[in-house]
């Protein structure tokens, strides 16, 4: 595989308030959140020529391009897999600005995800709700398996039983973002870190994986990051965060939320990770040890210890130990969502752990780790690592 | 606006048969499909690593892979607008493989629409999908203006007003294609030509702007294509048909399938059209007597008088004399729709007048145009122009 550069900046990130209840649209929210990226940067929304979303987003673009005045658009797209395909965005958009046929592409995302239409709730909708990424929930619900703490449950279940990895290890995954999120104004959690006692004590969600502190947040906001040429970027307000590369990667097998077909999930729970660390690596000729932060998407606590092992930060069955020898703190070997992520800051399905990267790169986070100069951001299916120059 | 070259061709086309009522899942249509556009041009499911459909379509790209046995995808994306974007699948795949970050792309578009969820009946649900580019039909549907046709009418009908074009002037373009179908084995409506006079005794959908005859079919089908660069395409079984480029353009206040926000019906009936003519000849550099066939859009008769005008092939209100004078017939200035369209063929959302240009451009159409050299190929907003070296 040959090694691909990109030509391809962030120039700009922003969002709205995290809340449990916005009081205000979706449309709004994502609106809202354009316009603080594009403020961020210095542009307008008339400079913007590209949309990207998720497929579940329920805004159109149409509907962004009239409520914020963009002018024309040249690209437009949507991607699948939910929060697993976040990076997607920022991949997609890296593509269209790499192809030329757009100059400033917008990824963008914005639920009341708390007080609309809650995540982790059943919708038995879903299963007759062919592409939209939950055709396997017709052969799981049935059988009780109703949410994705119960589907991303039964994936970790076996790791943990073949590595001896217990709720308590994944509860330091917990107590870390927390602390990361009681010292991020911007988080949800911001104020209120927790013990691991805390944790301990939380009630079961899915017994014996996940209690209630293993989850992501259910939150209402938006966020937005502007993407163009790292020539382009050069001359707007902030520091421009180079595309290094990015990757996708969906193997033969897998699901979307869970991946159930597979033969093994001893080794691999989820081998789309191990998939898109392996494309990502392949394609940028990065390795593990040129990253000095890492943000991994955190749904629930156990993605985190597959995450280290699929991007090599730690060998397979080792993240427990990894973890607990204070490897992903600040100041450890790779620190990892200094935001506090999904757990601590807000679940803004994988996006504004993508905005965090960027703030550490341009040394601007509220948990800034010091000399970052490249951050690896993964989520399920996609990956991207971020510089700068 | 700079002159882009893609090196991005077409390789395989594939499709299965268009019918009412096919008897089998949307699933299943989509891996025929696919498969047969693979076996056009001598790939296997294990070469392809993107896949791109509509936002629309309900197979999951997991799931394709799975029942057609792709190894790894490193792109999946989906394109909003419905068959406004058919050529939109086109574009993206072009520039993923532009960009590097995929070899082998299939486009593709499966459904039930006859047998299953009929588009042209009244769909309330439709009204609180939001995300699904329908999130205008909560301000017209309880107006009344509950389908497709409704909404196409609406548009049509100041244009027809300001230029005087009746019925009548439609109907010919109805009755060509038909004719076109007629001598098309492929096409449902093969062997059964109209007539004027058929089509003016045809019952009033929308009075006085659509008959039943100015309506594009409902289909059951599937159609797959297949993107590489044009380097890997010339070791493949079929000549590569070039993608010479591909725009996108959604100006502000366009509306999916409606245009009502539209100060001036007017002359533009679907701006989103003009705006994608514009950028598409800006980019490739090309002009309209660059084509020798044109493949246009038509989910109802009036599309193709705009899309004229749109495309510079007649002047603004000529379309209707343009057309009488027999310019768009086989052998005129710009032949169109040669397989008879979506009115004739089937409507498979756009895909299928795709494919309809690359076997012009092969030379295996059933009512082939000689000396085809390039084709412009025209959805709503996005077209594309295809070519052979």
């Amino acid at each position: 595989m040959a090694h691909k550069h990109s030509g391809a900046a962030i120039a700009g990130i922003g969002q709205t308030e995290f809340s449990k209840e916005s009081g205000r649209s979706e449309l709004q929210l994502a609106c809202e959140a354009i316009k603080s990226a594009l403020d961020d940067c210095g542009l307008k929304p008339a400079d913007v020529d590209g949309l990207v979303t998720f497929t579940l987003d329920t805004s159109d673009d149409v509907d962004v391009i009239r409520s914020t005045g963009m002018k024309e658009v040249h690209f437009s797209s949507r991607t699948p897999h939910g929060g697993g395909g976040a990076c997607a965005t920022i991949f997609q958009a890296m593509a269209a600005v790499d192809a030329g046929i757009a100059d400033v592409v917008v990824a963008y995302r914005a639920f009341n995800e708390r007080s609309g239409r809650r995540f982790g709730q059943p919708h038995l909708v879903d299963s007759q709700n062919a592409g939209g990424g939950t055709s396997f929930a017709q052969w799981c619900m049935p059988f009780g398996a109703m949410t994705p703490a119960s589907w991303a449950a039964l994936m970790a279940q076996r790791y943990m039983e073949t590595h001896g990895v217990t709720n308590e290890d994944l509860g330091r995954v917990s107590v870390l973002q927390r602390k990361h999120a009681a010292t991020n104004p911007a988080a949800w959690f911001y104020g209120k870190p927790i013990t691991l006692a805390d944790h301990q004590a939380s009630r079961w969600i899915i017994e014996p994986v996940l209690r209630l502190l293993d989850c992501c947040q259910e939150s209402d906001g938006g966020v937005a990051i502007v993407i163009t040429s790292a020539e382009r970027a050069r001359d707007l307000k902030q520091k421009p965060v180079r595309i290094l590369g990015a990757a996708q990667a969906i193997p033969y097998g897998v699901e979307i939320v869970t991946g159930f077909y597979e033969l093994d999930l001893t080794h691999a729970a989820h081998p789309e990770m191990f998939a898109t660390a392996r494309r990502l690596y392949e394609r940028t000729g990065l390795k593990p040890a040129d990253f000095q932060l890492a943000m991994l998407y955190d749904a629930f606590t156990p993605q985190i210890l597959t995450q280290l092992e699929a991007y090599q930060f730690c060998a397979i069955g080792e993240a427990k130990d990894f973890i607990k020898a204070g490897n992903i703190e600040i100041g450890g070997k790779i620190p990892i969502n200094t935001n506090g992520g999904l757990i601590g800051e807000a679940y803004i399905h994988g996006m504004n752990n993508i905005s965090e990267a960027v703030r550490q790169l341009r040394g601007q986070a509220a948990n800034q780790v010091s000399n970052v100069e490249r951050v690896l951001v993964s989520s399920g299916i996609c990956a991207t690592a971020l510089g700068i120059d």
